[in-house]
């Protein structure tokens, strides 16, 4: 596995490897939902390509991106040892040189949910991913469905822009307990760990009413909201919602949609989603 | 020279045209300013492509883009006529599906003179070059320098997003009594026609002071002023500054930097620039 640091490296190596190229962006913290990405990217590319970039524009709090973890030596052999060719690790300002005044700013998906709850966050998503795209220019990049709503920010990127990359997304990689992967687990206290699965169990259990017949918006929401806040698990439960995987626009109560639900848990918050078909 | 509408048809037919591209973004109503580019591409590339789009995410006024000449045929036959291979005459809505929603900002140099005189204007600029970039991904894409401030813009736009591109800025091209070339002339009335030449003299009468050695900013900016606002010519002088061209922020006293100003002529505004140097 080659690691490079700059744009420049970055492009010369890509020269001399084989077409189609796979994308993985990654902020690092690599887990089994990263790795679900690089094998399939693997066996569907000539050469993978994997970026580790803990961007700081899509950070709303200083606090959680000090605090985000960057095992970055851990991180290199998991990647080497799924196959990624090519790993890109620039320097904060090797992406962002001074003078860099340039902001993508998504409407409709990005405005309600994440995008209320971390002001400028998907600003900062969609404009890193349509760089980490266009310094690579991957034929194909892949996403994980555990965040949806960013999903729903990069397909409008690119689709709007017409940047050239197929978007391919990947089902959430959960514990044996449910919990979602995520960088993130890594910061819950134990306590926190062993509450923590209880958002997914809420989530699957709308999932199994929904199967079973009760469709009604409205109910689901609340079940959930009911289930989140029993017991006190959670510190906040920030929003229960029915929303269309796309557009992230309130569910229409026909065909299938997605239930979205964000928790709090001292300083972590927590994301996960099913969805109801 | 072939024609083509859709996005799908541009990628297509630029599968099989050899390599480099030069990109020539024209919003029509085709000049000798637009001609010189072609030149410059033609010369430079194996493959020419030009665009003509009247984007209406750049006009701020519904009038000036209703307005706005758009003399089709002749546009081809006069981009035929200098070698032009593939033209892109994409619909609105070919441009701007329905649901899209994505803007790029640019601060700095998008925010003084034209910025600040037409609101969204270089949001509008930055994300159809961003898209008509995208879609051809051609090697060098020619602009003008009389639209300098966009040039500006474009210059940030492409280094900050990394679109892999080179940005080639050709000089004004002028009519005989020296008025810039620009689509909106046709619009000026045969009296409007005969003062618009005032705009550039103005300039390069500071020009000839500057390069005799009167290099102190205020005054520069005071007597074009002054010659500008002489014999009420125009109904009104925009702005008249000296700024860096890269960063269009107020020049520093050493070194080259554009002298720029804005007049508007009933409904008509005329922008130009000299370089002092």
């Amino acid at each position: 596995m080659l690691r490079v640091w700059t744009v420049t490296e970055l492009r010369a190596a890509l020269q001399s490897m084989p077409r189609p190229v796979g994308l993985v962006p990654t902020m690092g913290a690599v887990h089994e939902g990263h790795l679900s990405l690089v094998k399939q990217a693997r066996s569907d590319n000539a050469t993978v390509v994997a970026t580790i970039f803990v961007n700081p524009t899509q950070f709303d709090e200083t606090q959680d991106l000090e605090h985000y973890p960057r095992p970055i030596e851990q991180d290199l052999a998991l990647l080497e040892s799924e196959g990624v060719d090519l790993v890109f690790t620039p320097s904060t300002d090797e992406m962002y040189h001074p003078g860099f005044m340039t902001t993508i700013h998504i409407e409709g998906p990005a405005r309600e949910f994440e995008g209320a709850a971390r002001p400028g966050h998907f600003d900062g998503v969609a404009t890193v991913v349509a760089k980490l795209l266009l310094q690579s220019l991957p034929e194909v990049v892949y996403f994980g469905r555990k965040d949806a709503q960013q999903v729903a920010v990069v397909r409008r990127l690119v689709s709007d822009l017409d940047i050239p990359v197929a978007l391919a997304v990947m089902s959430t990689i959960r514990e044996h307990d449910g919990l979602a992967m995520s960088s993130r687990n890594v910061t819950l206290s134990e306590d926190q760990r062993r509450a923590a699965p209880a958002l997914f169990l809420a989530l699957s259990a709308m999932r199994d009413r929904y199967r079973s017949g009760m469709q009604n918006a409205v109910q689901l929401k609340e079940g959930c909201t009911a289930l989140l806040t029993q017991e006190l698990l959670f510190d906040l439960v920030d929003y229960v919602a029915l929303v269309d995987e796309e557009t992230f626009i309130p569910w229409g109560g026909t065909g299938s949609c997605l239930l979205v639900a964000a928790v709090r848990m001292g300083s972590v918050r927590l994301i996960d989603n099913v969805v109801l078909d």
